[in-house]
């Protein structure tokens, strides 16, 4: 089959690669229908911690169609409409099997692309380990591209606003207008925010931004403004959807007396430098981590399909998968508007 | 002065009555701008448990000026637009202080027209006890009547589905749209409902539902299709704002397993027949109970303030004080598309 | 095998019954060891609402060795201790799943010995449906005894006291020393109640809370001590664990302003007269149910291998099977200190 | 009066201090009956941060008698036991009201000794401003040593064990088992901790904690013996009591995934290398700050008064105001079984 693999550095190739296949009477195989390219494929892209002798092919985000089950898999057949998700458990532990992945008692918790036994979903099928676990059928009502984005990023956003203590009638800030971003500030007000702070350098993502009933700053005025409209006392939630030093600095700083910033952005930093007396000083609540996407499906769900959310919007492109390295490029560029990337095959 | 004053059944007047003035060191006397006619004031004036001889006028909603104030008031002087609370508290206990009027400590929660020594509201002027309490300075940037919404109606329709647990993602019934009911609907979008069903008699009301985005139906349509659109399950939270034994044992049925009834509509009913064998097969929660209004304001005013929330919307009358029969009567009939009455001096 | 079956009113009869065996290949069979009488038993013992033609034979709670299982059952195999869940799920839906097996999306939840396709328990031999879901291995350390009171009576008490919305510092009153009521008394502690009011009519039931540090009082003293000794407020939470309409009441009456009142006595009135109006006053909140047993285990493994709680404390007999009939009669006389039952083959 | 004031490391000294007195009509004047010695009054001891020219006397933790009261004070008057709080309020602003002193919206949160205007109370005397808010009455049962110990220590032992996440059935760490981290201890078990691993340096202090029922522990051998005992997990709530970088990194490696550690003790490093990575992979929760005393007396108060917690137990020297010096030496060495130091008039 052919899929998008890792070489180096900036050096993603769409070739040939071994044909997903079942490997355990409990693996669902899965004809790729559409896959999206996610901020933290970038980190790989960047060549930043993965080495080019995995070989791999990358990607953690597909929707597609059964082709095939394992004989104990239960909940499909071929041809039911599936959805991934990114944070592959072991669906047999009890942190599983409540939803938390990223809890597995057996330590199973992979993704896609990523963990050495589990393939990226970049590619023409995928096998999933552990199928009645780990996919589910496209809810009622939605589109593949709706469903695209509950297999990572829609979830990914909606934990970290979780994750931020949002509550009605706070004031939030979100640092980092990508995807991931902007559906954080769609799902800020959806938990009641009262004013959503909404922070890059990219006037056009700002432009999103302010178009959800956001107030977009440019990151060098953010400080300011926001002490400013909050009387001085900076915002009670803040979400940051980067993961670099600088912009978590930044989160930190714009957090309120009692605050919680929430980091969602992938930070691999050994020595990161916490103001410790800071966040004393003003009783800060730091919170880091991925989300058990599976986790999150129970109440985005009805949300989309009621309209209250629309992680679609946040498409911008859809090329081939033959296109692959094109298409990383221009995400990595941030140009020509470049959100959401789906590759199709 | 001039005020209503209750003198049975269905007869409310306009008349004389004795000048509103400072008792205590700490009351401050308002003069009143605007105030409104609540839909628990129905029940005072049907007859319902309350004696003609009280001979007290009414009302506990109310917004306006300060005209004097006690000597040991520090937060407020004259010339300052205020709005009351209908909850009305010492002031002094832990309970209070910390926005739980209801647990007053001293036993002193009361309500303007309500208690035997608080006078109503619907009067050219008010004595407010413990000022520096249960006044609050108009927000910035919040107009008259939105402030007069904050005094009963809103905090009490947004306290009605705090209790009811709702959370994001979602269903939702309100039973009845009055203003309350049409607020909590608002509301319980801004909790992250995904769904709202919002039930009533009246089509005009029923209209207003269906434009804040909730599916509004006819109450006895309301059963089967709830039904049929939650794959017979219910929804998880009811917010019940009538108060009717009939409304009640409705929401009751409505609600899903392990859901949750909220009641903020006045019932005073000694043996109400609580269907025990379907709440114990359901698993249901059931609250009960009246606002502190107080308590509500710091997560309504932000969310008034950022356009969020809308409370002025549903005012649709508004009257001089001395048609206040009339305005009695039209609200009573909920004819004219009558919802919040507003009176002015 | 031999069983206990129910013939009628207080007919309960050890005899032969049709050997449980494999139904399903998820299926597993449990060799009886220990199981246990319910007070609930008590419900169909007394011929409150179960018909004698359905013949069955009855119990819900048990711990035995896995003796055989079906095909694809993975997480057991014979020689397996086990303990049974009163509370039976599909062990398939996402509720169910997640460990909220009363919400179970296929309406599958069910009990042994209380639903018709599930036999008692009270017996030689038991069939366990979806058994990689419905049973668990004894925990490490744990005694048959204390696995025994996690199949349903533990789980119990400890849901109703979270369902009473204890916490630390608070008041709480349990209603009913039975052994679940004893064990609610103790779970109150561990969930951090300040003081403790427990109240029966026998006096051994009331020395044994008293023993656990409690407040034992009788019913007809408890509304006056209580209050006095409240400071006329009651208490926060109530927990009620007999299921009359006058412990009910009782408890609405114990309850403080904005307390919780927590019901996990089995209570089947058609027209349980409501108190409305105090309810209203005092801004109650009221819940009712029954526990899905699985959803407690993560809690109250680790605080019984910890030596917090101490179930095995309420065993008081130990019979043999063939003497089911008089163990009913002696626990339905609360006479000889009768607390848990427990039967042996 | 006499009092303690700071002049430099290691060099505080009785003396002649400015008699303290009314300065405001709010202001209540104490007589100090007792005072102890903080943890945090070690880094001043130490020079940490703190200017000897301030020249201020010391302290922020005392019981004592009301001696004058200014003219708006209502609740108290002289002949009154009190007892103060180190959280200094405005009393005013609707944070302090609500409890929340570190949220101040006036910006006035301050503590005796360590802020400008305020003096510290390791003098015979002590100004309370804002007396009606910043004091209260002894609680009805309470020693003075009791409510000394809540004018701060055990407030802050438990803020900590709140911020910590600590629930039933999950296991803790306490970092650190001077008098603070002793009484997070007894706290973390009304909490509803299974287990409570309690690590300290000083084999009396962990004496102490084994006999609260904790798992006492080096911090040499904690990493290993709590991966062993947690089967490789670690503990979901840490508690740090200490404050050092070498404390808060061996609090972030001992919890588990999706853990939260909560540092109480004061640390003031500005570039404190914090394990992003570790602290991603695990998805941690990290808090840190300081507690608003007064808030937690409602829940800590009834828990004292009916002995489930006793802080009185951590006091192990009583001396005179005068030999202070020679009391500060004892607690910085850790010698003598040092833990809570009073000093009386």
């Amino acid at each position: 089959m052919k899929a998008l693999c890792y070489h180096g550095p900036r050096d993603i190739r769409y070739e040939s690669f071994a044909d997903a296949s079942l490997q355990s009477d409990t693996d669902v195989l899965v004809k790729m229908e559409k896959c999206g390219i996610c901020g933290s494929d970038l980190h790989i892209y960047h060549g930043e911690g993965f080495s080019p002798d995995m070989g791999f092919c990358v990607g953690h985000e597909a929707v597609g169609e059964v082709v095939e089950v394992g004989r104990s898999v239960k909940r499909f057949r071929s041809g039911d409409k599936v959805m991934l998700s990114a944070a592959v458990g072991c669906g047999a532990c009890a942190q599983c099997l409540a939803g938390h992945i990223a809890l597995c008692l057996n330590n199973a918790a992979g993704c896609y692309g990523l963990s050495h036994h589990l393939e990226g979903c970049q590619a023409e099928a995928i096998r999933v380990p552990q199928g009645d676990f780990n996919l589910a059928r496209v809810p009622e009502g939605l589109s593949m591209d709706q469903a695209l984005m509950l297999t990572d990023a829609m979830p990914t956003a909606y934990f970290g606003c979780r994750n931020a203590d949002i509550a009605p009638g706070k004031n939030v800030a979100v640092v980092g207008l990508g995807p991931i971003g902007l559906m954080a500030v769609e799902a800020a007000f959806v938990l009641g925010a009262a004013r959503v702070f909404a922070i890059d350098l990219v006037p056009e993502r700002r432009a999103h931004a302010a178009a959800l009933g956001a107030v977009a700053l440019d990151p060098a005025d953010a400080p300011a403004i926001i002490r400013d409209q909050t009387h001085g006392r900076g915002v009670e939630s803040v979400v940051e959807a980067v993961g670099h030093d600088a912009t978590i600095s930044l989160a930190l700083k714009l957090a309120a007396r009692e605050g919680t910033v929430s980091v969602i952005g992938v930070n691999q930093t050994k020595k990161f430098d916490f103001p410790m007396g800071v966040a004393f000083a003003k009783g800060l609540t730091f919170r880091i981590g991925t989300c058990s996407v599976q986790n999150e499906w129970a109440e985005l769900v009805p949300l989309i399909q009621s309209g209250r959310l629309h992680p679609e919007k946040y498409i911008t492109h859809e090329l081939p998968l033959s296109d692959g390295a094109e298409a990383y490029r221009l995400f990595d560029a941030r140009t020509a508007g470049a959100l959401k990337m789906i590759l199709v095959p």
